[in-house]
């Protein structure tokens, strides 16, 4: 008799999701709603990426092309990891892939069911999504190397981290990195490190674990062309990582979706040349005035090293703040155990102007 | 201590990448190679197409949308389907997914490991590669009812039908799609119709076992734009089926990338509106001049109804054709057991005047 599969009773998406229905379902009744619960930076695509697409498209890249993604991009990631980390991969070692991806193919590649991955908690959704649906156990933790080492077992395979964090914007420090790494390596497991905010940072410095290993070990770095160059719909991101690993995710990659767009791979090239500078600058300025207004209403709120989220302590839920303040966020139980309490605010996605009058809005219901 | 998971070791992905590789490598030493191995045409993708996706950039259509694609394209899709196939779906029961990964998806949302899917022999290759990954078990059998009914165990879950057949150009008769439904329904199991190529047909009429339950109870549909409008690079296509079964696999979609490119989605909707007469006479006038061709060389082979494939009985090998003949074909054993002693050719990949050339070129070493 036909059924659904045993996965399906585990699958649970991005449940987050579902407010987003329920904000269009306001907004079509005449509400203002101002934005701040998806990851999703306002900015346009650069027009330099928007134009090497049509380009591309002229000159007629609308075949197959290499399941791995073409030599030319990956090569230009290559060199861009070079300048920017300071080692550079061999073309073999990188995987063009939307990013989402890489954890439901790194996590199927290196992990049996039954066997554990540490997650950050508070950290992405999608990390305990791909967990549960493949019959994975998630061991989250806070995203720090002693409490990552109190919950290495036998049978933990992976460890996921997440510098900038999404949604604290916690950054780890030089020794922390260095502290994973050991971890890793004395129990020799992968270690997965999810460097999507990597460019988004404030004060600090951004460390990657790829220095230790230049990716040839243990590490894999997953980094997505959506949050720095605002291009989320593109689905553009890229895996680094040992060449066993890469080339197993690769074939993966070839039976489910056989290769990336050709077209959008050459935006891919012109965007790692894009300078982010301006973009970030906006972003602090919406980040200090958001987190100011926030603490001066008497929500608490650290300021965060890079990403761009503000993670709040509030007894306020989202429902409530989107019914009485007309302010979309998130709550933070979508992010784990530890993020309840709290809501995530992204201010990539509102204007200082919007982000001021959030402020006032949300104050008036406390 | 780390390993690859146990996936991993039946990741076979699609097994004709590696003769790529190696024409790829003639074609560098100065070989001249005329192409018949891919399924990919040579015509453009519809400029009107092109337009679209660049009108859709400059409308900034470039952020996250809805997990299940675009509301409009889905709407487009079930106007379609009722022109061609005589009744709209739901837009709830359409899935916008590129269409390799509908095989992947399908399969893992209605079978578990170690329960049964019957697939043709021969037949497209991902049916074997995913069936492989995910360890559940594949029943290839011949397309036809007979053999299909005398494959049903209690452990099967899904039939899998492709008409016109990829790589016979065979298609199944009105009674024949009748007889598979009735199959189905007396085992109450699902039946996954593989449409790709139902529009490429030449004297014969395409069915589709759709219209017996209007993807309401066990059919679900599988098309693509990538062969009918040449767009093979864009990797759009889309399922209609049973809402609990499209909804699994949106959540499925949802979990590990998100969402589609809106842009290509855009131009999903022009290329719906686009006439394929003049590409389908074409297919037709190299068909017969291959089809032909073989057979006067001695070669033999049946004339297909649709697709653009010619399966044509021979002792000659792939490698020899290619390193003796310069012809690159795929030989018929990557289609199953029952494509042994048989090569493929693809027609939309060769012009008329390289198919004369190929056939002289093959003669030679006959």
């Amino acid at each position: 008799m036909k059924h659904l599969s045993e996965i399906t009773n585990r699958l649970i998406g991005q449940p987050m999701f579902a407010l987003l229905a329920k904000i269009k379902e306001m907004e079509r009744t005449g509400e203002k709603i101002i934005h701040f619960e998806i990851g999703d930076p306002d900015f346009d695509s650069p027009d330099s990426v928007v134009q090497a697409v049509k380009n591309s498209l002229d000159n007629k890249e609308t075949h197959y092309t290499n399941s791995m993604g073409l030599w030319d991009l990956r090569q230009e990631i290559c060199s861009f990891t070079e300048k920017s980390l300071g080692f550079k991969p061999s073309v073999e070692q990188v995987l063009v892939i939307p990013a989402n991806a890489i954890i439901d193919f790194v996590i199927r590649c290196v992990v049996n069911p039954g066997e554990e991955v540490i997650i950050p908690d508070p950290g992405f959704p999608t990390y305990r999504a791909v967990l549960n649906y493949t019959g994975i156990k998630a061991k989250p933790v806070p995203m720090n190397p002693n409490d990552i080492r109190k919950a290495i077992t036998d049978k933990t395979r992976l460890i996921i981290i997440n510098s900038p964090n999404n949604p604290t914007g916690l950054m780890l420090t030089k020794e922390e990195i260095a502290e994973v790494v050991a971890i890793a390596k004395e129990n020799d497991i992968y270690l997965l490190s999810d460097e999507v905010y990597s460019r988004i940072t404030y004060d600090k410095v951004h460390y990657s674990p790829s220095i230790y290993d230049q990716c040839k070990e243990r590490t894999i770095i997953l980094n997505s062309f959506s949050k720095i160059y605002s291009m989320s719909g593109w689905r553009l991101g890229y895996a680094i990582g040992p060449e066993p690993v890469i080339k197993k995710m690769g074939l993966l990659l070839e039976t489910i979706i056989s290769c990336f767009p050709p077209f959008i791979q050459r935006a891919g090239i012109t965007a790692l040349k894009y300078d982010v500078n301006e973009r970030n600058k906006e972003l602090r300025r919406r980040r200090d005035i958001l987190i100011n207004g926030l603490n001066s209403i008497g929500i608490k709120c650290l300021k965060p090293d890079g990403a761009f989220y503000a993670f709040a302590k509030t007894d306020l839920t989202q429902d409530e703040i989107l019914e009485r303040a007309h302010v979309a966020v998130l709550d933070g139980k979508y992010f784990g155990e530890q993020g309840k309490g709290y809501i995530r605010l992204c201010y990539a996605s509102a204007s200082i102007d919007e982000i001021k009058k959030a402020i006032n809005q949300i104050k008036t219901i406390l």
